[in-house]
């Protein structure tokens, strides 16, 4: 690990805070290994054993699944600086639930499951920080699951920014989540978010600047999300 | 926190190995309460802050949603001695992504986030079963996920035996979850994962002996999951 790569990790929200000589003796008593991909390559397949954390320190990542009609289906966008998967590191079944490729060139470092518990065992900043990367991660995947009672990107999105409302306690509120996050726990594409933004706004159901989002008619938006919320999971039976 | 609840709390799997005078004292340093709520009493709703680890000494939960229709959506069975949650305990968005009701009577420890996390700096023991008990929650949400895309429920458990069995790399395999859980993955109801389990078993694609299961007939049982994965989440675009 060159000082280049180690100012990347440093830039991940793990290891931002870690003590650099900490790190880097951690770094040589464990076998982390740097490997490069190029764009396209698909790196690890789904149900292969998670046993080395994979922090991306540059490029992007695609997580995919594929169905039994052999589509392949996007589940979300990875971008540098961030670790992967962290919340199935420690899984008593601790496979990859998704398959990885690059959709960048990337360059990925690969820390074994000892090193990251010997970090959280002698940085409590560390520990925190992994708690709170596996708490998002499991957030992003129940807020994922309670949209697919939801048929169309427009009900979707009219959940979601009620249920932001809600927690903001205001009909005026900042989206925390990029377009690409967004995108990712609709399971839509970037472009049709924007596009149904853009059909909402006209509609006169809200304003938006940026990131500042705000609910013009909320018995509007209500009704758009209630239209049709009998699909599938959660909860079919 | 008395000694019947301590003995009850120590046969939770999170602190079966936490050292007795670490945990008395951290007990007694800490605000942590025991309540008892009777059978059918909504305990915790959806998007309140979830700040105590609640740990369930006795009795059962049911995890719950509502959709906008007011449907209850069972989500999940917590069965005593079980921790609650715990992985968005640290999450930066720490909201309870589900209601919580006493399916049974229920005692409920509650743990700070503080307590939780002196724990973990002192106990690598219990480090270790937190981040697998999060790991564990994470699996059981992204596998929930992956189901989605199935529309009933044959096609669901008809997947996830051949998950499991390619898992397994065999087609006998022994199933580790119980009925309860293969019906909370699944969104069903536990007596409709028994039938649709003799169904198939009748139909000879399967035979059944208590937790051991062998697939007689995997091109037929592939058949079925394929027949119709066109469905939701993830990834409908």
């Amino acid at each position: 690990v060159n000082a280049d790569d180690l100012a990347r990790l440093r830039r991940c929200r793990l290891f931002r805070d870690v003590d650099q000589r900490l790190l880097g003796e951690l770094l040589s008593r464990f076998a982390c290994r740097i490997r490069s991909y190029p764009a396209g390559r698909l790196i690890h397949t789904r149900g292969e054993p998670y046993r080395n954390l994979l922090v991306l320190l540059e490029g992007s990542l695609s997580a995919e699944m594929h169905d039994l009609a052999g589509r392949t289906l996007h589940v979300e966008t990875i971008a540098a600086p961030q670790a992967v998967a962290s919340a199935v590191l420690f899984a008593p079944e601790n496979l990859l639930p998704v398959s990885i490729r690059a959709a960048r060139d990337v360059r990925l470092l690969s820390l074994p499951a000892e090193a990251v518990l010997a970090l959280c065992e002698r940085d409590s900043g560390f520990l925190l920080a992994l708690l709170r990367d596996m708490g998002r991660r499991a957030t992003f995947l129940a807020e994922k699951l309670r949209l697919t009672q939801f048929s169309t990107l427009r009900q979707k999105l009219a959940s979601y920014l009620l249920e932001r409302s809600r927690r903001a306690g205001t009909d005026r509120f900042d989206l925390t989540a990029t377009r690409q996050e967004l995108a990712d726990v609709f399971g839509a594409a970037r472009p049709s978010v924007s596009r149904v933004f853009g059909e909402l706004a006209r509609e006169g159901l809200l304003r938006l600047e940026g990131r500042r989002v705000e609910i013009l008619d909320q018995p509007a938006l209500s009704r758009l999300a209630a239209d049709d919320a009998s699909g599938g999971a959660p909860g079919d039976r």
